[in-house]
């Protein structure tokens, strides 16, 4: 028989730490603190099973459900001494949600559960405390009509207000019994009034509606929504844990808190919380009594009035101190924990790791390490790497009001304030005036300038690897990127959302590590890195195996990836050099030439800007390997698209703007990401690739002969789907390195290799292999293309997918390991068949997301690759992944 | 050691016919012929391994050529009682390609080599008749300089031709020996003048130089573009023939022909050929003479008054009857054969599998089985199942004279002529004054009204499998597809293809099985299908395995299928049903509603015209199953492009023109194949697929009710990825089917399924199948994503890519069964690993191709579906595949 009720602090505890898939995170502490001998109240766990069983049966529970709960229910009562629902000497109980991650939004608490009117009557004869009774009573009632029943809470909060205002009175503390014993007979009638039903009295039934309500709470949409962006799977579910109550509000021998093992804000190693005297748990966190230090130290640091815990009552803060070092000490993490004191007696309530800031996490880590609490290992894995961003970009001020005008997808990390402007020539321009953000529908490679200019990116189209997306990141500048509620008219340089509308030149503010886009100018602050941060980092390099490269094709991303750790370029798109002013017009007369000797005229005035940009990357990355790609985007994203362009190109190049037309025309294409592109371009025009390896090649030996040693250059080939593309390039490629070494009279290493972004290439992995030195799993276009989703269009029905379960994370910005994840087990399997020494990589986007960098690990590639700014995320996600797979 | 040389009819014979991949065709046959005792000159065939070896070796030979070469040469001497380059007795040799298919285009014979001035003294003494002899001298230098060292063929004819004009001689055959002694000078001397180089005297240089010219003629344009065309891999190659002279140019008592066991237009059994007195054989092709026919019947059939063989040479032509029916019934095939006859004795100078059109393959196929010469089986795989499109569409005349404008994809077998039109509405408008023929850029969706009026379709953009050629194929109209050379400028109403320019109103002819656009009217001739159709098709029918259906939506479209023997729909494309001019207004509607309300009661005026449709197509297919796929396409799609149109929709919905163009560029795409469709729109839009399983499931007891017989409705959502989109939809689909039989009263079979038509559902075929009746591969949109290639787009690089052997064909007409075959293996290895009954089909344009078809049958499929025209095509391919896998 399947247990579903686990128990805990009675008689026995059935439970462990470990147990947190099946208690939830609270339930298995709970259990473990028992274990402990801590004093926690005793109480029992219904298990996540009996969540999942609920949704997969239409609501409903396991037959043995109720037996498992009722056996528990009687360990309970013996332990207290106390009956469910016993007039005399009643059993009262809390139901709390637990699912194995905390979550907002899910239903927290019912506290006071097992009061009704005969019961009532035993909690004043025991406590003679007749106010305390009916003030719990009337929560209860508001509590269990709000989060059970559905009865918004503001209903009951009116009622309060109007016997408040009637009485004159403005404290709930200053409302005598007799009031909330009448407001709980008011609140009873505005339950019957709202639900069509009695409020019920029978405590089994309470009982039952509080599981019901937690189980319920799972599929509410702010849950949902919290799942989605935490990346927590729907199926996890929630447990119920079903506690005795205690009560904090019981006199000034009586007190509820909450602290932190250490400060979750600074890292900082001292007893960090919160307590209120005379209170129950919500008054902490409801804000309408000024909490107080658990510490003098706190007190002092934080410069606070009201006297601390430690001062108050020094007896049961000692106790309560005692709990800090014992839990530490065993679960050798941060703790935040729960506790009431009741008639000076401590209950710890709950356990949970303490959330910390990144900047408290990476102190806490390496602190520990050196108190010896955990290992190096350990405490690489203390950091989220995702979380690094905060240190490496500008945040926003948190204590700034925000008016959120729209929300996109946090796109490349940081915030950033600035005017807005809606063309990359505007932006240019007013840049010199102050920051800008420029605001697009979706970039295009023609924005570049403009994107460089400005402060911000935000655009209402596009995903995560959009072109917006990844050149914002790999220029370390901030991106909100697919704000589908923006409405960009660039034309009228206006943008509407809801009921704003923002002009050229109104500020605004764009968070790019939450995709927020806020109205008006809200401060930020600049990052600072501590020491801390380089000895994690340190770690991170002794345990990882991966290399880390990054994304770079400009000398200023090439610096930075150095200065971050880049141990090599793993992508240099070079089509990125194609679209200086100076150059483009050159790139153009090659597409509008109609015969290869007016094409190699044209791209022999590209060869020597070409080589330059290569010979300043390889300056930098001395020592070091770089990938390039050959050209990869189709021709048309080349040309002029505005009519104005249009004109003024077909004026200097000397053509008639009809022919122009008719060549954007000839060059339009339907579906341009499977269109006329990559290797493509390189076997219908060899010469544009040839002009690239010949720049490429001798920028290498102009490197390694000024400076004695250069980069190795490994060329890719962008868009294999066959080997015999791949053969007839490869040859190409050869060719001219060839004839570079000779008239320069020296050789290089390099190396030729291909991206796999295709699926086919995957599934053919073995017989390109033949000719491929390595291979790049482009996992951009291969996720575009597995799952047959464009991601610049995907923004239409992307938020519905998650929200539906269909996708528990945006593809493209964690890799779909299940799919898009056997394509790359196939190619690395079917290329080392063939060549066990074939180099593996990955270069797309997820190279720098730390669950896809894991699936890298496991898999066994060689490298990932990476935008700059991310390239200290990948260092600790590479090395934790390490970790995680010796276990 | 590797064999590259076999000799045959001399001392001994190395070859066999069914050696044709290492010997040619010619070469295998020779020596088959060899071995029958058949009189063939004796000589030697070089392999297609030397050829392979020559082309990966940079035009270099196999060391052991040479001496292979000179003992096989020994041996001729030996059996000629000859020796090459002896000037008293010198053996002469014929120099021939021979690939395993017989391939126009190639370097074809270089005769009389090892004549020079020396062993031309030989000739004459051996002869007696020095006029033959230098004759043939003048000959072989002619084509040696023309075929090997490439002096233009006229250069030498205009030297003849000053002669006879200086000598007012108009017939070669009175032009006496001196004047030829003298030309063979000329003949030099042009050659030295034009190559540099002297005429090459020595006659092994001569060998090896027709050697070499057979290998280089493999690369030659045409004969790559004839391989492209036929669908035959580069790397096959030729072999070379070297084979001893014989001359039927020797007097009255010698001659030379051709001729084929049956006739090959008609099939009927009687000796077809003609055949020369005292020529050579380049002399019955060249057309200066009139050939004379073989038989006594033939003459009088074809009414001719020169005598025939039969009664000319009766002897010989007895001993040619007899090779004749020795062939036939060893070869258990109709054969194509030469002959010379030297001084009364025959010789056989090659025998090949003969030609044939379809309706003559048709006939032969039956009789043969009838005369006990080869099985119903054998009979099945003599006809090429993509012949049959010419017996069920107009074919062009092939006496009228044709002026080739373009070249586009025979993407809709069938010739058509008309005038032209340039849109949809003018072709509907001018369709009652005359046939006409629609050209496009590229059709879409809207434009089908207009395809409906035009006999023929002619775009200049898109694939095989592009809109245009899909829609055509399901009509049985003619249509040429991606004409690039076309410059069609829709807004002015012209068409520009080099000098031509083609205005509105011009006639132009299309014959959509060559891919020609031909200037002007060219007539057309009718099919007549003959009982041996229905005979052929029977025994298909009997003797597959897999079903055929057909992909059909129209009440016509379903009638073809089932007149030619469709066993269900294997296709309907709902989305088809929606562009009615009276519907289109409320898809509008529906897309521009902005809640579900709104759409909700524009899809129910919808709901009731879409049953009716579906109900018209099950009364027709009644019994049968009929597979709807639900709608596929992005909404946009549906919107109007054209501003008139904007305006008018703008008008009727009584909006505004500003809010249409919002919502458009709301819509717009930037890769529509990834976008916004399929399962995307009833995971988003659940409504509209409820409406359409509502009028499936309606219309299906409706005529259940009227008939007591209804179809099985297999429901198919479209481009599913993950198993969550068909699980939301299967359960929208079932409720929707319980709901319409409860209110019914009467519940029917029903199944649902889904496309493979992404790489993802592939790879995740075994969970797919959890929620999946069936799977249909959707191979236009696998082959789109697995190759990362749009099918619209793919005309920009898809000749260079077959061109350069990248592809060996056209992957959106044939499977690419190496890559997107790897996929439909996973899925239904997968697949039927979950499930053993799942039901397995394609539905793909593939499911209409022969190759494909085979490809099918291997792998397992239940059943193929395709386009209604071409229903008998898939079944004698699938009754072909079927047999060849039995070998």
């Amino acid at each position: 028989m399947t247990k579903w009720v686990y128990s805990f602090g009675g008689e026995r505890t059935d439970g462990r730490a470990d147990m947190k898939n099946l208690l939830g995170g609270k339930g298995a502490n709970l259990a473990e603190m028992a274990s402990l001998g801590l004093p926690v109240p005793p109480g029992f766990t219904i298990t996540t099973e009996v969540c999942t069983y609920y949704y997969d049966n239409e609501s409903s529970y396991p037959g043995e459900l109720g037996d498992q709960v009722n056996e528990a229910l009687a360990i309970l009562e013996r332990a207290m001494d106390a009956k469910f629902g016993d007039p005399e000497n009643p059993l009262l109980l809390s139901v709390r949600s637990g699912a194995r991650i905390s979550m907002p939004g899910m239903m927290d608490t019912v506290l006071n559960l097992g009061l009704n009117e005969k019961t009532i009557q035993g909690l004043i004869n025991r406590t003679n405390n007749p106010r305390f009774a009916w003030d719990s009573y009337r929560r209860f009632v508001q509590m269990y009509g709000d989060v059970v029943l559905g009865v918004p809470h503001h209903d009951f909060e009116d009622i309060i207000d109007t016997y408040k205002r009637e009485h004159g009175i403005s404290l709930d503390t200053e409302v005598p019994a007799e009031a909330w014993q009448q407001m709980v007979g008011e609140f009873k009638e505005l339950v019957e009034k709202a639900t069509g039903k009695p409020f019920p009295d029978d405590p089994m039934e309470q009982l039952w509606g509080g599981i019901g309500a937690v189980f319920g709470s799972w599929m509410i949409p702010r849950a949902v929504t919290y799942r989605r962006i935490n990346e927590i799977p729907g199926n996890w579910g929630t447990a119920v844990n079903v506690q005795s109550m205690v009560f904090g509000n019981m006199g000034q021998d009586s007190a509820t808190g909450v602290a932190f093992t250490r400060d979750p804000a600074t890292g900082e190693n001292y007893f960090y919380g919160e307590y209120l005297v005379d209170a129950q748990g919500e008054d902490v966190v409801a804000g309408i009594r000024t909490p107080q230090s658990l510490t003098k130290y706190a007190r002092e640091k934080e410069g606070g009035d009201l006297p601390s815990m430690e001062e108050v009552m020094p007896e049961v803060f000692g106790e309560l101190d005692g709990v800090r070092h014992t839990l530490e000490n065993h679960f050798r993490d941060v703790q935040d924990l729960e506790f009431t004191v009741q008639d000076k007696k401590l209950y710890i309530l709950q356990t949970r790791t303490g959330k910390r800031t990144t900047q408290a996490a990476l102190k806490i880590a390496v602190d520990m390490e050196k108190e010896g609490l955990i290992t190096k290992e350990e405490a690489l894995l203390r950091v989220d790497p995702k979380g690094l961003d905060q240190l490496l970009h500008p945040t926003l001020d948190p204590d700034a009001h925000k008016t959120i005008l729209a929300k996109g997808l946090p796109a490349s990390p940081g915030a950033a304030n600035g005017r807005v402007t809606f063309t990359a020539d505007d932006a240019e321009a007013q840049a010199a005036n102050g920051p800008v953000i420029l605001c697009r529908q979706e970039t295009s490679p023609e924005d570049i300038h403009g994107m460089h200019a400005a402060k911000g990116i935000l655009t209402s189209r596009g995903g995560m690897t959009s072109h917006a997306a990844v050149v914002a990141r790999g220029m370390g500048t901030p991106c909100v990127a697919g704000a589908g509620d923006l409405f960009i008219d660039t034309k009228s340089k206006v943008m509407r959302v809801g009921e704003y509308e923002i002009h050229e030149g109104d500020s605004i503010t764009i968070d790019g590590s939450t995709g927020e886009v806020i109205f008006g100018e809200v401060p930020t602050i600049q990052p600072v890195l501590s020491g801390d941060f380089e000895t994690l980092m340190a770690w991170a390099d002794e345990v990882r195996r991966m290399k880390v490269r990054a994304n770079a094709e400009t000398p200023t991303d090439a610096q930075t990836a150095r200065d971050f750790g880049a141990q090599g370029i793993g992508l240099c798109r070079t089509e990125h050099m194609f679209f200086d002013p100076d150059r483009i017009q050159r790139v153009r007369e090659m597409i509008f030439a109609s015969e290869e000797t007016a094409r190699r005229a044209a791209l022999a005035h590209l060869l020597p800007e070409q080589r330059k940009d290569f010979k300043e990357l390889f300056t930098i990355m001395q020592g070091l390997p770089v990938t390039i790609r050959l050209l990869d985007p189709p021709l048309h994203e080349f040309l002029p698209h505005e009519e104005a362009d249009v004109e003024e190109f077909a004026k200097t190049a000397g053509i008639e703007p009809a022919h122009v037309h008719r060549r954007l025309g000839e060059l339009h294409e339907f579906n341009p990401m499977l269109g006329h592109r990559g290797c493509r371009l390189g076997i219908t025009y060899p010469e544009i690739y040839e002009m690239q390896a010949e720049a490429i090649f001798e920028a290498a030996v102009d490197v390694a002969e000024e400076s004695g040693e250069s980069v190795i250059p490994e060329v890719m080939i962008p868009l294999i789907a066959t080997r015999k593309e791949l053969s007839i390039l490869r040859k190409l490629v050869e060719k001219t390195a060839e004839r570079v070494f000779e008239n320069r009279g020296r050789k290089l290493d390099y190396m030729i290799g291909t991206m796999i972004e295709l699926p086919r290439a995957a599934l053919c992995a073995d017989d390109v292999a033949n000719d491929a030195d390595f291979y790049s799993f482009g996992t951009n276009d291969l996720t575009q293309t597995t799952l047959g989703m464009s991601r610049d269009d995907a923004g239409m029905f992307l938020k519905a997918y998650v929200e539906q379960g269909i996708f528990e994370t945006d593809p493209f910005a964690a890799l779909d390991q299940t799919g898009v994840g056997q394509l790359i087990e196939i190619a690395f399997r079917k290329g080392r068949s063939v060549k066990p020494d074939l180099k593996l990589g990955i270069c797309g986007e997820h190279g720098g997301d730390p669950s896809s960098i894991g699936f890298c690990e496991r898999t066994g590639l060689d490298y990932v690759s990476c935008s700059p700014y991310r390239v200290p995320i990948a260092r600790l996600a590479s090395a934790q992944a390490v970790v995680r797979l010796k276990d």
